[in-house]
């Protein structure tokens, strides 16, 4: 996801000055590539670039990127990131955003949340859904880069203060998640009777069963075509994150709960790394992961 | 729904002879309006037309107008259903449909499934989406005046045989059902964040939390217009009539079974006859279903 976003920055002419993964060839290679540095230490990133976008796996890696012991994008030199900019772009709980935001400011610089809807093709070519939380000033400040990251802009929202971004990510990825577990079953069940899933899909397509993940998921579902855009895995660790919001404002939302129970149980039977539309091999009968036990 | 199919087939130049409906009061409205007969007895009915159209609530309903005792479409006159053709229209089991069948042809008569995944306004417009179901012979005979109902055919699909229809009409409502409950998910907890819900709307629809109930009820549950097209109570039947079918295939589907546990509370709790886009009464705080206990 990164690699590619620097690809595209560098491509419309912005200078990417650094680049670091956690997997260190990676970096190199993509350095090579693009005529970036690729940096040891994050620290050294925080020195080199004015803007800094992340992304990362999960919660964890995200705070461990601005933490204040070991390497971190804070440390190193003294006033380092002074009037630096993180982009944070990982999909993270809400509350690590504020956290982090927390950390910037002490330490002179800004952040902002930068919530991605899309996949690793739209971030090659600029053209990624972005949703944007934070600072109005330093959003503004940023816009011509994220611009060229999300179709000259057309693809990118302002949502509100840092949080509210990640919140509305979580709630798409929930309720996208929701309609891909629910298209799993529809499509399983008309298998298992026998029906022509061509004719299934065009029907649905036209009715009120229509949606943007039987665009998406409907064919590799019956092809069983799992290559990877959104992982199993993300799926469940999204629901879970839009679940403890949910828990908080003490609302019960069954289906949400049904469906983080369908990716976790495909995640643990050993098939987090398929895409999302693999929850069709739970549902889809004599596949896999429908005839294991958890 | 009978009533608008009715006025569709007389204004494109078909003679309605007939008409029955519970509700007498109704029939005899509708019979002056259109110049039909508003029969007292269904046997009436097949006395006076050579195609007859059935639209009822559910499979009992759907049963009791084929009965061998009473009065029922099969009864009257000896011989007075032969050569007759009977569209059934009504969501009912599949397994209504096949029986349904066997009691027509008895009568030396002709059925047909015409599953219906539209409203009353595109039944008064003639494009409902229709999945016929039955005999390929019966249904070129009848094709005519089904394409009437179906913006010239372009809206209507010969799914299979008998009972197949029913199978597809129960399983995209079921898809139907998921998307719009996880949909008053979605937004429910946005509300309780305190989202603005035009934003979060535009934001689903253009990521993979679209879906076409998010265009025909996402509306709706914000606003609270719960006006019926497509009742919660039948929302439910239907979700029920898919689970059926998956029991008998030995398919688990928790999406659908915590979709039809929505939609039965909220019958339960006195909802029933809202539109399906009611079940946000249910996720979103403070509104009277989500207030009340079972």
């Amino acid at each position: 996801m990164g690699a590619n976003m620097a690809r595209r920055l560098k491509e419309v002419g912005y200078k990417v000055t650094a680049v670091h993964d956690i997997n260190k060839g990676a970096a190199v290679a993509l350095g090579k590539e693009i005529g970036a540095e690729a940096c040891n230490k994050l620290t050294r990133v925080t020195e080199l670039a004015d803007v800094i976008i992340t992304v990362v796996t999960d919660d964890k890696a995200q705070l461990a990127l601005f933490a204040a012991k070991g390497d971190s994008l804070l440390k190193g030199k003294k006033g380092v990131a002074k009037g630096r900019v993180f982009v944070n772009c990982a999909t993270v709980s809400p509350d690590i955003h504020i956290k982090v935001e927390k950390l910037v400011k002490k330490a002179g610089a800004r952040s902002l949340e930068g919530c991605m809807a899309s996949s690793i093709n739209q971030a090659r070519t600029g053209t990624l859904y972005l949703m944007v939380g934070g600072d109005l000033e330093t959003y503004e400040d940023v816009k011509p880069i994220l611009s060229k990251l999300s179709d000259d802009g057309k693809l990118m929202r302002r949502i509100g203060k840092t949080g509210q971004a990640a919140q509305l990510k979580a709630l798409v990825n929930m309720v996208m998640n929701i309609n891909t577990a629910g298209l799993a079953e529809g499509l399983g069940l008309a298998n298992s009777l026998g029906l022509d899933l061509k004719t299934v899909m065009e029907v649905f397509s036209q009715t009120g069963a229509n949606s943007r993940v039987l665009a998406t998921d409907g064919d590799d579902m019956v092809n069983r075509d799992h290559s990877c855009f959104f992982s199993a895995a993300h799926a469940a660790k999204d629901s879970g994150i839009a679940l403890g919001i949910a828990k908080k404002q003490k609302l019960k939302l069954p289906l949400a709960t049904a469906t983080f129970a369908q990716y976790t149980k495909l995640t643990k039977l050993g098939y987090g790394a398929l895409d999302k539309s693999g929850i069709a091999e739970l549902t889809f009968k004599g596949r896999g992961a429908s005839t294991k036990k958890k």
